[in-house]
C-alpha cells in the first residue's frame, strides 16, 4: 500500500519556519508519510479565502488522502477542532468554515470533535494547534487510525457563509470570491448552472462599468489585452485578460460586483 | 529501483493552489513520485526567464529526472505540447521555447507531440493543460511509459531567441539576462569562452557607466559594497556586490549591456 | 528503517532554481532521502535571523534527521564549514554562528571541519559552496557516513553573539529579536526565566511607549485589535495583536526594547 498522503493549506506564510514544524511534527509520527503543500499563501486568518483554495484543490488528490488546514483566528478560544472523512478524503483543522464549502458539498460526511488529547503533541501551547494538535491528528490519522478514536461526533459543524449568485430571468448576479496569481477574477457563478439558467440564450457580461460581449472558450479567442469572461479551472464565471491581468485592468478584487445579461 | 523524482518549473506562484493540484494528480497517477520544486517563482507569462532556470538546473538531478515546466501564455490555442527526452533526462512541457535551450545544447533530442489523450484527465480544461495535460504525462512516464506512446515525434521544436555575446579583437558585448533573489546579474558571456577569448590578457568589465577593473574568484577578494565581476554559479559572467545587491546599486536588470574590454 | 530526513533553511528565496539545485544534488547521491523545506525566506545573509529560525525548528524532527542551513556571506573567503552532531541530530552549514544557538544550548556537541573533499561534488564554485560542499556532505550523512569522516574535529565554532535579556529586581529587560508572517513580535526573554524572576508577582509590560497591563494566556482574553503579552510558541515573551499585526500596530521590530516591570 502506498505512504499516506497529507496536504498542508495554511495562512503561515513561508518565511517563518511554521510549516516545517508541522512537517516535522507529522514526520515524527508517521516518517513515511507524503508531504505536500496547497498552499500557506492565505492572507492571514482569511477562512474564506482558505476554505475557496480547499474546495478547488482536494479533489485532485487520490481517496485516502488526508487534507489539513489550519487558518485559525479562534485558537485558544473554545472554538472546536475537527477532523472530517467526505468522499473518501480526510480533512483536519478548526471548526470555523474553513472545512464547511467541501463538507456541504457531499451527501454525506462524518465529522468528530479532536478531543483524546492522547494523539495530541504532549504539551498544548495556546497559540500554536497546528503543531501541537492538528498536525499530530493528521499524522495519526495518516497511520490509519479510525476517525471515532479522536472524539466524539459532530454533526454539525460551523457552518460557512459563501455568497450566492442570483438568477433572474434575463439577468443573473454574482460576485468575485478570489483572485489568482495571474490576476484571472473568480466567480461564485458556476458555469453548469449558468450554462443550464442560459438554455442557449447569449450573454453580455458586465463588470466594474466593463462590458465583455461575450463567453470565450480560450485566451487565444481575443487579441493580447483584451478582456475575456470564460469558465476558469475551478468551474466558475471567470473575468481574465489575455497576457494580462484582469485585477489590475479593472481595478478590482474579491467582492466586485459581476452581472451576466442574457440576450434572446 | 528507487522512485522517478518529478521537477516542477512554473508561473504559477504559490499563493493558489494550482500546483497542489499539479502534485495531486501526479500523486494519483504515480504514489511514488518524488516531487522536487524548481521554482514556481517565474514571471507570470515570462517563457525566457523559466527557460533560462530549467536550463541552469536540469543537470543537477541524476539521469531519469522528469521535468515538467509550464510557463503557457498560448495555452488553448494550438500551440503544440511536447514531451522529450536528452541527456537520459525527460522534459515536459509547451512547445513555446521554454525547453529549447536545454535540448538545443545536446548533440542529440527525441521530442514527441502529446496528441495521446489516454494519458490526459479525461476532462481537458480551455485554461489549465499544466494540470490536465502535462502533470498526467510526467505522471505516466515516471510510471516508465516510453516517449513514443506520447504522440507523434516532433523534428524541430519552437526555438528560443536567446542573445548571444558578441567577441571582437579587443571587447566582448553581452547583456544581463536574469537577476537572482541576491541581486547578482547573470550575463549571457559564457566565462569558458570568455577566458579562451582573453588568452592570459586582463579586463576592465563595464556595466551603467560603472567600471570593474578586474575578475575576482571569491566575493571576499574585493571590500565590502565594492561590486564584483566573477564567474558565478551558472557557468557565466555575473556582476554582483559584495554583501549587497549589485541590481540595486547599478540600477540595473534584465537587458542591461556588459562590455568587457582585454587589455595586452 | 524510515528514510533519513533533510531539512533545508537558506536565505536563497524561492525565485530562482537555487534551492532545486541542492535537492538534486542530494537526491542524486541519495535518491531516498526525505527533503523538507524549513524556510527559504531568511533575509538575504542575515545570519543572526537563520539561526533563530533553526534554534526553534529542529527540535520537532525526529532524532537522526540532518538539518542543512546555508546563510554564508562569507562563502569563497577562508571561513569553516562545519557538520556537527548535537542531541541526535546533524547539522551543516558555515562556520559563521548560524548553528551556534543549537549546539551552544546542549550540553554536549561533536562538530567536524569539512575537509575531505571526497565528499564534495567534484567543481567547487566559488559562490555556492550549498550546492558544492554542504549538500553533498548532508547527502553523504544521511547514507550513514561518520561525522569523523569528513575532515577533523572543531572543539570552538565561531560563536554568535545573541542579545541577552537583563534581570534587575523589578524590572526586566529585552529586545525583539524576531518577528514573524503575521507581525507577532517575538523577544529574547525566555518565559521560564520570567517566570522563576516574577516569583507570583504580577507584571505591566512596556513597548514603544505602550502599555500593555498584564499577560495573556490566548489571545481571546483581549478584544479584537488589542495588543496583549504572552507566552509565544517558541517559548518567548511575545507581543502580539488579536486578529492583527503587533509590528504594524507598534512600529517596532527587531531590536525594539521590551520592559518588563514586576508589581509586588
Amino acid at each position: 500500500m502506498a505512504p499516506a498522503i497529507i496536504t498542508l493549506l495554511t495562512d503561515f506564510g513561508l518565511h517563518d519556519a511554521y510549516v516545517g514544524m508541522l512537517k516535522g511534527v507529522i514526520l515524527g509520527l508517521n516518517p513515511a508519510a507524503r508531504l505536500v503543500d496547497l498552499s500557506h499563501g492565505v492572507p492571514p486568518q482569511d477562512v474564506l479565502a482558505g476554505a475557496m483554495l480547499l474546495r478547488s484543490a482536494w479533489r485532485y488528490f487520490p481517496a485516502g488522502t488526508i487534507h489539513l488546514a489550519v487558518v485559525d483566528p479562534g485558537v485558544g478560544t473554545r472554538r472546536r477542532a475537527l477532523a472530517a472523512l467526505a468522499a473518501g478524503h480526510f480533512f483536519v483543522g478548526p471548526d470555523n468554515g474553513l472545512l464547511w464549502p467541501v463538507l456541504a458539498a457531499q451527501s454525506h460526511f462524518q465529522a468528530v470533535s479532536l478531543e483524546n488529547s492522547r494523539y495530541f503533541l504532549p504539551e498544548i501551547s495556546a497559540t500554536f494547534h497546528g503543531r501541537d494538535i492538528f498536525a499530530p491528528v493528521a499524522a495519526h490519522l495518516s497511520l490509519g487510525l479510525p476517525l471515532a478514536s479522536l472524539g466524539p461526533p459532530v454533526a454539525a459543524p460551523v457552518p460557512l457563509r459563501l455568497p450566492e449568485p442570483a438568477f433572474q430571468e434575463d439577468l443573473a448576479t454574482g460576485e468575485i470570491i478570489a483572485l489568482d496569481h495571474f490576476g484571472n477574477l473568480i466567480s461564485n457563478i458556476p458555469m453548469a448552472r449558468l450554462h443550464a439558467w442560459l438554455a442557449g440564450r447569449s450573454v453580455q457580461v458586465l463588470i466594474q462599468d466593463r462590458l465583455i460581449p461575450s463567453l470565450s472558450q480560450t485566451y487565444g479567442q481575443v487579441p493580447p489585452g483584451a478582456l475575456l469572461a470564460l469558465e476558469g479551472s475551478h468551474g466558475f464565471l471567470e473575468i481574465a485578460c489575455r497576457d494580462g491581468s484582469a485585477a489590475r485592468v479593472l481595478g478590482a478584487g474579491v467582492g466586485a460586483r459581476v452581472d451576466v445579461k442574457a440576450k434572446p
